[in-house]
């Protein structure tokens, strides 16, 4: 793609009207983004001395500056090595009507990674398809995404160097990196044309800026910019989805595929699983113990550990997580109850309240209720449209996925009670004055959803039940076999995931 | 202090049943706490290998997980130190109704930073100032802080460390640290009695448990805990504060003294200040390019800048923050627009929300709205009681002085327009169907308190015109003079800063 770009030169006298025009038409086009909850992301890659910093200062210097937020890119400090690659960047989203515009991206990221000998081919090809997957996520939520590589030639490139070296005030600008960059400008040329090439998909296209030329890149980014803002707000009145403009052929990205194992509805299960007070007192302590060795080793060998639980109402979740989470070292272990999502975390992505409640690697992070709710709660309550709901499906496999490759043991539960056991604990908790805090008209709306709710789990176990990250259905019926089937379950999954490193 | 404690055996056979009754009745006290939406703070601080990590564990071993959080307090990290050192325990604050755990504290990061040479006698003495502020801070907006402090004595600390470090399998859980800790006991005991006799308040006192016998420090920290967390719900229910028991004498601890600077009262203002468009444009650059400059300066230097405005609604304070926000390079700027809080925020010491978005040193933080919405908006409107706001000048001046200390620039600008002004501007925003969005019913009602809010402003400006953060009034009935006048008073604080760093 980069050797179709043609350098130009525009005249700054005829020029100038024009850029003010524009730049006026950008206030405008901003701040219908604003009213109309467009979330906007555009990201500034490109050759070191391609003046992004500069371009990114003209683009924004009229807009409000209470509605954008710029960010440098750098590589990724210690905090952020302990997190998944690209929760940095989940964790940068802007809210529905806010514009997030980043010096370097995820692009910077992954092509520096791999050129300085940080990442291998491999890795840069998950990063690739993680990208992919990152910008289809976004761009599928109705988040715009404007992307923009800033192209040099190899010779403006040293004599920009050069310039900036030469003075004693300007030379702190040019890092070895930037030399780095010039001297093998051919073989980055490649990888950046090659990137381009692999993530130029039609929800997210490149636009290539020629930039030898400041005049002539202000010109071309503003009017991509502008172009893309109008037509996404245009579209979006509309009500209909926003198609970006291609510079270039855009490719087609094959979804991933997923195995998925052998599931069992929850008609099919045995519901009558039980342990004596004896048995259950022998086994709770033997994995309690075995967890809390299992926990060390995690630590040690920094793998993370994600525990994910849903059920019934009563079916016995809090009771469940306080056995596991006793058995650990609390300094090593967060719950995180899940409840209604607060305005800013409506305002973004759903799983963006997930990516950023992950702990670092070497921990345990437990969720009381999940990002399931996706598929459960929120289309059988109209909170979500059905079809958006179901596209979740795909999205939370690849979110699961990602974290499995981060290294994460992921652990899932649906704590499983029938009807009638069920009625038997709301009707214990309302005659109980300790526990009618725990039983709420929520709770009896709900179980007249039990059919509903049966389907919905059914559907969830069966598309989401991938190899890497299986559901477990624990029959809750009996409170002390489900918890020991979830500690032996937890111990189960992690000595497998040290069995396969230790081969 | 320390040297009054008695190292005591518990008999494993008599303490046994009476620590599980114990235990069972913290749950029913923490179910409590969390009903009554009380917000505890414990720190376990004291001896390495006092055993503070088992301790924490057994205490919270039988408490419901999804309430409560264990951290473990080290070094600050790289990113930690880009910002106030108290900022990492802001940020932990636990929810009302959650408890937080704290393994090692502000303590720890105190002592220990002095004593291994981080820090010198006086920062160390401003870090005790600042914990004395903090947990006052915390427990007037009724907390309940419960400080524990393991102590051992020499020959049982040295006992553990050899016997931790003969074995292959705990050798590692022994730093170096711990060892000099054991070498130097007497300097380090010195050191931890003075700091705990200088922090040993009646709000927030010590509590010191004899550790060398494991099971009596386990008895003694859930008799405290218990007792504690009995008394602040009891308390909270009569709508009284809480006073903790103290085992040593308490110190009382003298307000911080701060100089204040001689302001005008809003009456007394005039408002005809106002600037040609020649005079306006050429000033505008000037003082644009100079910020850009210091903008650089302060990034070299590490310098943050934290910029608050407030104003009358339609004074401009928007198009006023763009001509800042566009003189800088905008990745080392935010602009932090203040709403309504969040309920996790509301669930917080309101001084969170504003602590949290701090951005590191070397940047500048723009508040559109600040913690100031406490001392005019909400009492005026009855969101907080008068005599709860009325405590928050002090509040603020003791946040200021602490950012400041940090090394903060702090420049505050209160926008001010006339009545009439207001009243032109209101109906020119309703006239133009562009701006009609900016005018709501409520701007109207706001208005319609006109004389309340002059008052508030006046006190405010009056009682949090410190020394080290004055109030600017910026006379705005001309939009053009206002905004040169905050961009040169920016200049020039930023300027004297310098030069007095320079000195």
């Amino acid at each position: 793609m980069l050797d179709k770009i043609k350098q130009k030169k525009t005249k700054k006298a005829e020029a100038t009207e024009e850029l003010r025009v524009m730049q006026e038409e950008l206030i405008d086009l901003a701040n219908k983004a604003k009213a109309q909850k467009l979330p906007v992301i555009i990201t500034i890659d490109g050759w070191s001395a391609a003046g992004k910093g500069s371009q990114i200062s003209r683009l924004i210097k009229y807009l409000d500056p209470r509605f954008y937020d710029v960010e440098a890119i750098r590589s990724p400090n210690d905090q952020e090595k302990r997190k998944p690659w690209m929760h940095r960047f989940w964790q940068r989203l802007p809210k529905a009507g806010d514009m997030l515009i980043l010096d370097g991206s995820w692009y910077r990221d992954t092509v520096n990674a791999l050129m300085f000998g940080e990442i291998d081919k491999e890795e840069y090809k998950r990063r690739i398809r993680d990208i992919n997957t990152f910008e289809r996520q976004l761009t599928d939520d109705g988040a715009l995404l404007i992307k923009l590589f800033l192209h040099i030639t190899a010779e403006e490139q040293k004599a920009r160097i050069d310039k900036l070296s030469s003075s004693e005030i300007t030379r702190w600008r040019v890092s070895e990196n930037d030399v780095i960059n010039n001297r093998n400008y051919d073989k980055f040329f490649r990888r950046y044309d090659k990137t381009l090439e692999r993530t130029n998909t039609d929800y997210a296209p490149w636009h290539v800026v020629p930039a030898n030329d400041k005049l002539t890149a202000r010109h071309d980014i503003l009017t991509t910019v502008s172009t893309a803002i109008k037509g996404a707000c245009e579209a979006k009145e509309k009500g209909e989805r926003f198609k970006p403009a291609a510079q270039f052929d855009t490719i087609e990205v094959k979804p991933e595929e997923f195995k998925l194992v052998k599931t069992k509805k929850l008609s099919e299960i045995k519901m009558d699983k039980a342990l004596d007070d004896e048995e259950y007192g022998r086994k709770l302590e033997k994995y309690q113990n075995r967890l809390f060795e299992l926990q060390n080793l995690c630590y040690q060998r920094k793998i993370p550990v994600i525990i994910a639980y849903e059920g019934w109402d009563a079916g016995g979740k809090g009771g469940n997580i306080k056995r596991v989470a006793s058995a650990l070292d609390p300094r090593g272990c967060v719950v995180k109850p899940i409840a209604a999502p607060e305005p800013s975390e409506l305002a973004r992505h759903y799983l963006w309240r997930f990516w950023t409640r992950i702990e670092n690697d070497g921990h345990f992070t437990i969720f009381d209720r999940t990002w399931y709710g996706r598929v459960m709660v929120e289309p059988i309550e109209g909170i979500t449209p059905k079809e958006r709901a179901d596209m979740a499906y795909r999205e939370i496999n690849e979110f699961e996925r990602q974290l499995t490759d981060w290294g994460a043991v992921i652990v899932k539960f649906w704590i499983n009670i029938d009807k009638d056991e069920q009625y038997r604990r709301f009707k214990e908790r309302e005659n109980t004055p300790s526990k009618q805090w725990k039983i709420t008209e929520e709770d009896w709306r709900n179980r007249g959803k039990w059919e509903q709710y049966e389907e919905a789990v059914d559907r969830m176990v069966e598309l989401t039940s991938t190899d890497f990250a299986p559901w477990t259905i624990v029959e809750g019926n009996d409170k002390k076999y489900a918890r020991v089937k979830a500690l032996k379950t937890i111990c189960k999954m992690i000595e497998q995931r040290l069995l396969a490193d230790a081969e």
